[in-house]
């Protein structure tokens, strides 16, 4: 007799050399290099680069490489235009699906080819650096630009969002941009994988993990973790509110807990680190003072159940004191995601490509007459 | 050693009682009543409802359903706004992806419940028939118009397309509707479920389906088909055609063999009749024919491997015959789909809800230094 596997927990789609991840240690690797060796020494592109070409870049193929997301940054009008339209209401993620949507209905006559898909990379960087910039101008009520080409990848979208940035702001966004660049498979990778499977194009592809990264069981809780800060209020309210509404199981914690790992996320380190160097406000202080309270609660009730803190928990801060309002936080999470995504369609279609087609297994009603 | 599921193949994601396939015998029912008999003697409402609920709607059931499909045929001015700015060159799925995405960017505050979900479904339907309509309209140089409410939703969107319509092709529509409405776990419904996974929002779940239906080796057969017929031109040329492209091993003969059936696909017969019926012209005749010599050798060739005729090889011709222009097709097979995709998205959160999270096997390099 089959039996369904639920939530797919113990199936293996794919082979990869991209992503390493040893949940019992909490070790995670892109290509074999630490996480945190990566995000600490390394930069968005030539970490995009390593996974999506299996090697750094040398100096000309680096070059080439920024010059070709440097040549993608200006959205064409319709883009613009459709921006425009949304109403205020629509939240940022929700534009970015809709934009990478609306540049896919260009793409019709798409033929896959593994060149095709990689002559589009570039372009694709390039484009979703200037939706999303864009995005967060127009929420924020400023015009929409063309963002300068720049040198490093972090920095020209931190200049387009905000004008001018400083250099611990830029190097934590790019940090960011490298934690969040790949998790194995996740539901957003695996909805991009399935769409990728039936040789749809590359801006499809990734709507399609856009839609996956908007659920709150997934993309939202770096959001979910910091509105959950806010809620608390000050430090000493965590000890109470933790009693009243998560010990008594009356809520989840958020920020804790991952269906990967049994023990600290190895991604949180690095975050934790700009959270401690970013948070120089009062209030940035006192968010970061009940974090670490309740970090220390969720450790103490939870961690013995192998249930410890997760990257969300921090990133939130750290994207806050970048200057993002929580709206965006999932949106930055989907503009770093983009490239893992991307190696892993490449990857997929050129190596092992098969159309991902399941089945379900049948408990419904035999054969029936239609009731004349 | 653990292995990789190419394609999932042989995974089964969920329980269902909405569709039974009998891949050896060509056997297909929705909640166990034949598929031909429901396109023959029932509505696409009714069946909707039969997928949705479970049982036939009743009088007042149907009637209540009707009207909030009606009540959901206009537009957002916004919608309105995209379709108007996507540049020409946009191909018709691609503008109902994008419309949906956008419309998902309204429900950032959506909160998935039971109810909160079934509240939406006569609202999707009635925006969807509103949106493909309108889409048709602009691609064809008319005006975007709010479609009039009607007794009969394939009625309803042949009117909204074409100002008036005939009772044959109304029937025919409503068919197809219904013929194409569920079909188990296809890639486009695999998407639309691992996104719904996440407790997303259902118009990003049915963005995510859209997107895989785009791909060449999904949604786009009816349409490869047909434009196959055109390629060969007259009946005369089907034989040489065939030998010279499809016995050789030259190209794939498009409308042929499925991962599912070893034999006729059993939907093939109701599109069959119904491309009889209504290819009256010259030209539908003679596309008629070389698509039944072209059949013909097609049986010939590869029955004996268990590669019969598909769906998809006569839909087209029956979707052109009511009036749709090629580019159409794909996306009318993706207004069928939704109620079963819906379908699906309720049945799994319901009853089976776990976020789907697969596995891969790491093969990449050991640890390494990151290169100073």
């Amino acid at each position: 007799m089959e039996e369904i596997s639920p939530g797919l927990e113990n199936v293996y789609i794919k082979y990869t050399e991209l992503t390493y991840i040893d949940g019992q240690k909490g070790i995670m690797r892109y290509r074999g290099y630490d996480i945190n060796d990566l995000a600490e020494k390394s930069s968005f592109e030539k970490v995009s680069y390593l996974m999506l070409y299996g090697k750094f870049p040398d100096d000309s193929e680096l070059k080439d490489f920024k010059k070709r997301i440097n040549d993608h940054l200006v959205l064409d009008s319709y883009l613009k235009d459709i921006l425009k339209s949304l109403p205020e209401r629509s939240d940022s993620l929700g534009i970015l699906q809709t934009l990478l949507s609306a540049r896919a209905s260009e793409e019709s006559n798409y033929k896959y080819t593994k060149e095709n898909d990689r002559e589009k990379i570039p372009e694709i960087l390039g484009s979703i650096l200037s939706m999303v910039a864009n995005i967060y101008r127009a929420k924020s009520g400023n015009n929409i630009i063309d963002p300068e080409p720049g040198e490093n990848y972090a920095e020209t979208f931190l200049k387009a969002c905000f004008g001018s940035v400083d250099k611990d702001k830029v190097k934590a966004m790019d940090s960011a941009l490298i934690l969040y660049m790949d998790h194995e498979i996740p539901a957003s990778t695996t909805a991009a994988l399935v769409t990728a499977s039936t040789l749809s194009d590359m801006y499809s592809s990734l709507a399609s993990a856009i839609a996956a990264l908007r659920g709150p069981l997934h993309g939202g809780a770096a959001e979910g973790a910091y509105r959950q800060f806010l809620e608390i209020g000050t430090p000493d309210k965590v000890d109470k509110w933790f009693s009243e509404n998560i010990l008594n199981g009356k809520r989840r914690l958020v920020g804790f807990g991952h269906r990967v790992y049994r023990t600290y996320d190895p991604r949180l380190k690095t975050f934790k680190k700009y959270a401690d160097i970013l948070s120089t406000t009062e209030e940035q202080k006192n968010i970061l003072e009940i974090a670490k309270k309740l970090e220390e609660n969720g450790v103490k009730a939870f961690g013995s159940k192998g249930i410890y803190t997760n990257t969300d928990f921090y990133s939130g801060m750290v994207f806050n004191a970048i200057g993002f309002p929580v709206d965006m936080f999932t949106t930055l999470f989907g503009l770093s995601r983009i490239s893992g995504i991307l190696a892993h369609i490449t990857e997929y279609v050129e190596t092992q490509e098969r159309l991902i087609r399941p089945r379900a297994i049948y408990r419904g009603p035999g054969e029936r007459k239609y009731p004349e």
